[in-house]
């Protein structure tokens, strides 16, 4: 871990700095197969899985019966878990329902806004080794509850040709209508243009690697919406003498176990709190299975020691981090001065893993430094708000005339021509 | 004008079908010059403008004297006009102010979103003969309102490296806090770069030509979010017997005159007012001045004959008009029908050029059916929400089995372990 104190802030921009993410070398691989599947639809996907999954498939919908199987074959507990997840999502996002007010702009022009949602949308799901299950309760829970009409979930099978069964279950417990067995820059396309089997979706969510990352970019360029851009994940902790090292150690090992390229920082006021974090650190590493990889994303990794709060959260919010973890006694002081972040967590208890998991927030959420523009995955990335207005008699007297001047300005004839014709008239 | 009598379902694609666009030949010499602008700064965009928009400019940003030259030079009417539309725009945007709720999700466990305004925005206004002041209206209000820190404002000077005072004039009166002279791609990549004197920004907004469109796109894959992909405007008008076709007329010529790309679009359950319609468009069209633009849009037109409102509806969401009017009598039935539109106006007084001046909606909407899955521009596009969260020990026993039991089934020891340590301490 790099240890830096006292930086000044000439050097605080090579602190955030994410590493350089440049899949342009990709495009031309992407574009092929998204051409072959808009080309060739279902045959085209079925021969890139046995390409790449190597499973050979004779159709790519999951059956009910393969539904019914996998959820027989998970554990009770598994079971529970999903459920309590999925409840504590499902109230989170329920709650930001929006109820748009009828809004009088002046006498006789009425305004409001109507969030409606969008018809069908597609989740994307990993597979390899460890199942992304919980980022199919993340992305479907929020579908259902904005009421999209369809949603469509494609992840890869693996070789025998079989979906993961926690993915199913999670998909059955958020209420998938349908899911295909479709990995990688195939599942994509297959999303973006509709297949024989496959329905075309208006909006794409979901991670996936370099790969994936580029087909969403391209196909968002004409052919459909997609949840965000996507990067490696980060936490950043801020932490003083009265955070618990232990716990802090753990979160920042919970990030640094997710991939080689993860992003770890810890901001301390505390120079005794950096010595003990790192030493915990080194302890529980030693203990971890997926220690490897986490070892080798903690040589990345930095621990800063800044002079007090106020340069500790500027530099937090330089660096924009998708995780923040405020482990220290004033967490709500702190909390007030967040301005570039994905998700805040705050106090001692309140660990990264509880949010990834089943707190309620959502885990999909802006990574390398695009939360400078952009928020998580939330009801609204289901809906649109529409808006609305209506006019009386009074409404054309009350704008009519400033309608009419600033059209005539723009040299827009015809607009100043349609609110003339109705001023006339009154 | 093409009439189109009761098509059958499987001729609606291609009545909703958009012009092909794809500026995919554009990509290298947009990308020669963001390259430059990259490099090189304030030169390259002062070399830019001397080439495309033939102005010799000393110094990029607008001055204090210019800006009050601006103000002394436009009438007292639009002056008037400007401050009424700002008004209501501000009206309409003000009251779409979030204000997140803490929502216990299950006991200690506190969950909220915090709305926080993006830090730095940039807005495009083009030029040419028609100077779109209104945009500036509709983009920068909503920028003051949510609090942005910084709102950047870049648009083409003239050949004498002045600004059209009408643009300045908008800019003062909704808060825009720095204004440059430049355009097209140089602007864009001013804005998403950052030079010597213009700030980078973390968010580019509006509308522009095709290289500005594809300059906007670029800078999004890695640099900037930006408001929404652009397309030509559009307008559909569902009308029935009980629709003025006068109103319904001039509409459809108010969306005409924008460009011949423009879309236009009439579904009428009423032959009459069908015939009536395309009667009152043939008069209306001789007597304006943009008529050579107007009927050549026209050209490309339809004329919908349909069954019945069910169906017309049906099609109207299909084609997820950008503006959708709905000038019938029975308007507030047909507006809970609506599923794709991206501004709707009600009845007969609510024309158009309402919604794009002064009733207080914004009209940076989304065009080329990106209706389907995106917005319009509103308070919500300035702010991220952020996600905020808190447990107690109680928060602790209430999920820490279940994202255990998640971690684990997921492979991710070190996330189980953050849970874990802390379940020890209870």
């Amino acid at each position: 871990m790099n240890i830096i104190k006292y930086p000044p802030k000439t050097g605080w921009q090579a602190i955030v700095e994410r590493p350089h993410m440049d899949f342009s070398q990709l495009n031309e691989t992407v574009s092929t197969v998204l051409r072959d599947i808009r080309e060739h639809g279902d045959e085209a996907v079925k021969r890139y899985e046995e390409k790449f999954d190597h499973a050979r498939l004779a159709s790519l919908q999951v059956t009910g019966q393969e539904m019914e199987e996998a959820m027989n074959s998970i554990s009770a507990d598994l079971k529970a878990a999903l459920e309590l997840a999925h409840h504590n999502i499902a109230v989170f996002h329920q709650a930001q329902q929006f109820k748009g007010e009828r809004v009088t702009t002046c006498r006789g022009v009425t305004c409001w806004q109507k969030s409606i949602a969008i018809e069908k949308v597609g989740l994307y799901i990993p597979g390899g080794t460890a199942p992304l299950f919980s980022t199919v309760l993340m992305l479907a829970t929020p579908a259902k509850i904005a009421g999209c009409r369809e949603i469509v979930l494609c992840t890869p099978p693996d070789k025998h040709g079989k979906v993961n069964p926690a993915i199913l279950a999670a998909a059955r417990t958020a209420g998938v209508s349908k899911i295909y067995k479709a990995g990688g820059v195939q599942a994509i396309g297959a999303m973006a243009y509709g297949t024989e089997t496959v329905p075309k979706v208006y909006k794409i969510f979901g991670p996936g690697n370099q790969f994936v990352m580029t087909a969403k970019q391209q196909v968002s360029l004409h052919d459909v919406a997609i949840d965000m851009p996507a990067g490696p994940s980060e936490v950043c902790v801020v932490a003083d003498q009265t955070s618990n090292p232990v716990y802090v150690a753990a979160d920042l090992l919970s990030q640094a176990e997710h991939g080689t390229d993860s992003q770890v920082i810890l901001i301390t006021t505390s120079e005794k709190m950096l010595d003990e974090v790192s030493q915990e650190v080194e302890s529980q590493l030693a203990r971890l299975p997926r220690r490897e990889i986490a070892a080798q994303t903690l040589t990345n990794s930095k621990l800063v020691l800044v002079h007090d709060k106020e340069e500790a959260m500027e530099l937090c919010n330089l660096y924009a981090p998708e995780h923040l973890i405020l482990s220290t006694d004033d967490y709500n002081q702190l909390a007030e001065k967040v301005v570039n972040a994905g998700s805040v967590f705050l106090g001692q208890w309140a660990c990264e893993s509880a949010g990834d998991y089943a707190s309620g927030t959502n885990h999909t959420l802006p990574t390398h430094q695009y939360a400078l523009a952009y928020n998580g995955v939330n009801l609204d990335s289901y809906n649109r708000k529409v808006t609305f207005q209506h006019l009386t008699e009074d409404g054309i007297r009350s704008i009519g005339q400033t309608v009419v001047t600033m059209a005539e300005n723009e040299q827009l004839e015809a607009h100043a021509n349609a609110m003339r014709l109705r001023m006339n008239n009154l």
